[in-house]
């Protein structure tokens, strides 16, 4: 254990109050004494991913946000639609720290030999509060990252690369042996799309713009489909019956596009049946949603039989269920391969208050493909 | 074996033309003398069940049907849709036999003992074809009926019993300690009611209509939710947080209805659940569709956080999954309570050549709760 231990640190925090305003401020709050089993990390990247910004925003309309506070603790104060407050009855009133994941140094330890081991190390680190200064967690929340290894390289090991992974986890435990990808030329789909090379699974690529078809081609990608094509439906059925991929992993969620990935598998899947099946093909079909780019409902014209399924995905009930072993084996396979299938880009570095202003706000709250900020709690400091 | 056999018997036979017309019409058909372990039935009843009306109507416009044929030989004329036809590619032109089950006596058997065993009972038969006079099965696509059950009463011995036994097993299997029904008041609603009862499962049901509210808390419902009263997501939801429900099983498919079980099922899920969950409840919720008696989109508003799913439910691959065993032991119950629990009940029986009448068609093809047609192909015969 270090004898000297800052005494506390900035946190950026989110409140909803019960008045139907969010507030997000920076707070000064005390650093805790890692217990036996637990490390203090300095944390000096922390990206700001898509899921992290449900908790952030709080579901308020931020085209109406505005600035306060002082240059030295600004502050943002946006309306949050009545017809929210109810899904948030649990946080109102209460200051929520943010930031899934981040990466820093182990500053102090407990007495445990497993956190002593990582003392003076780089880790990545899981487990929210990462827009923090100093942040204590517990040994198995940490990834320590090899010698010449930065916090900003190991700052997004867990949420996209654990992710990605569990996505062919998923795509093996469950039978398939190609899987479809929508929003796939984010940071998150080009680590989808080394691993499938490295792997070689077959992965189809659904994107919305030609610049994300160049993109993932100069990555290696075989398979990308333009939702923005007007020939996308069949373009997109040929690649399914290629690869024969029959689960895939939508970002948006909302609209057709989960709907039009189950018509074209039926499509590719039936382009070679004999006879008539009276309830479409008897091939499963599954669609998984991980994400919420498009916040509309979910339109599904069920016109692929009755094989089919479609479902929320999430990282942390997919970990649980291959247990501690095969989370640590992923892990492993992110901190060896942090700066090649995993290596993340942001466009921007900020410090706690730079992150809370309107300008900053504006660019990273559209969740755009190559517009990903990184928070450095301790920059300037 | 019998030496007296049939040498044919009339068959109701669905055709869809490359054209696009739908022809419903009767035809004298060949009776193959049953193999080893085959027997043969005299269908005295079949139902005219949602199941089959997909391929008996084959997504013609039936409000354009009109009669042809003659009075001895009657047929059916209606238009199918252009847009339909390349769905249905593999039957163009070829004449489909029509009905998935039926009741009838067995009057001969293949040399094999089991067959044999069969010999003058009274059964209920699966596999297709049952709007027929004769029709050759395996043993294993039989029921025995007790001595004393009719061929009309054994008619329905398969499609909804197993399927309502199937919803709860299914129920089981993954996990849940209750479920909902849509469209409860259905005779396979009665009897996933009457089933729920015995086995002491929570069930909720869900109806459109003030009589089917009554019908079902005739037969002991505790739960029934009127989805046509203004307060329905409210009582929908009590009733999920009280029986713990987190399966359901649509029969209707489309617009909004599955969604607002999802999202009762969350409301519920978090009504006592203390602090905050930025993904919603970890409670999975499941809906499986198992029918469409509403052919319009599915519409999922997706505010029940990541845990859910939705799917396709058909008999034929869940009996797959629970394999010869598990089938076995829920056609015996089905056998034992044939008379009470599975009891079918029929507005009208009519005969092969009643059923293709304009007049038959406008109330079975209703699909109506209450309002189910029984064709006795040997009625008057």
């Amino acid at each position: 254990m270090s004898d000297s231990l800052p005494a506390a640190g900035l946190q950026l925090q989110s409140t909803v109050t019960a008045q139907g305003e969010l507030n997000l401020t920076l707070a000064e709050v005390p650093v805790r004494a890692p217990s036996a089993d637990e490390v203090l990390v300095r944390v000096e990247a922390a990206p700001i991913n898509p899921s992290d910004m449900g908790l952030l925003f709080g579901m308020a309309d931020m085209t109406q946000a505005e600035a306060a506070g002082t240059p030295e603790a600004p502050a943002i104060v946006a309306p949050v639609p009545e017809k929210f407050l109810p899904a948030m009855k649990a946080r109102l009133d209460q200051p929520m720290p943010v930031g899934n994941e981040g990466g820093g140094v182990v500053v102090a330890a407990g007495e445990s030999d497993a956190a002593q081991a990582l003392l003076g190390k780089t880790v990545g680190i899981l487990g929210g509060a990462s827009y923090s200064q100093y942040r204590t967690l517990k040994v198995d929340q940490c990834l320590a990252l090899h010698d010449g290894t930065t916090p900003r390289e190991g700052a997004a090991c867990f949420v996209n690369p654990l992710t990605a992974l569990g996505m062919v986890e998923t795509m093996r435990l469950e039978g398939h042996t190609a899987l479809a990808h929508t929003a796939a030329a984010s940071n998150l789909g080009q680590m989808l799309q080394k691993i499938c090379i490295a792997d070689e699974i077959p992965l189809v690529n659904v994107v919305r713009k030609t610049e994300h078809v160049e993109l993932l081609k100069g990555i290696g990608a075989s398979y990308v489909c333009n939702s923005s094509e007007p020939d996308f439906m069949d373009s997109l059925t040929d690649a399914l019956a290629e690869t024969k991929a029959t689960i895939a992993f939508d970002a948006t969620g909302g609209g057709k596009l989960a709907s039009q990935l189950l018509t074209a598998m039926e499509a590719a899947a039936s382009r070679n049946a004999d006879g008539f099946s009276r309830y479409g093909s008897t091939t499963h079909k599954q669609v998984y949603i991980y994400g919420g780019l498009d916040r509309s409902p979910t339109e599904l014209t069920r016109n692929y039989g009755m094989a089919w399924g479609l479902g929320g995905w999430l990282l942390t009930p997919f970990l649980m269920r291959i247990g501690a072993e095969g989370t640590e084996r992923l892990k492993q396979r992110v901190a060896d391969e942090i700066k090649t299938t995993f290596a993340s880009s942001y466009v921007q570095e900020v410090s706690l208050a730079e992150a809370l202003t309107l300008e900053a706000i504006s660019v990273y709250g559209k969740q755009a493909t190559g517009e990903k900020y990184l928070i450095n709690p301790n920059k300037g400091l």
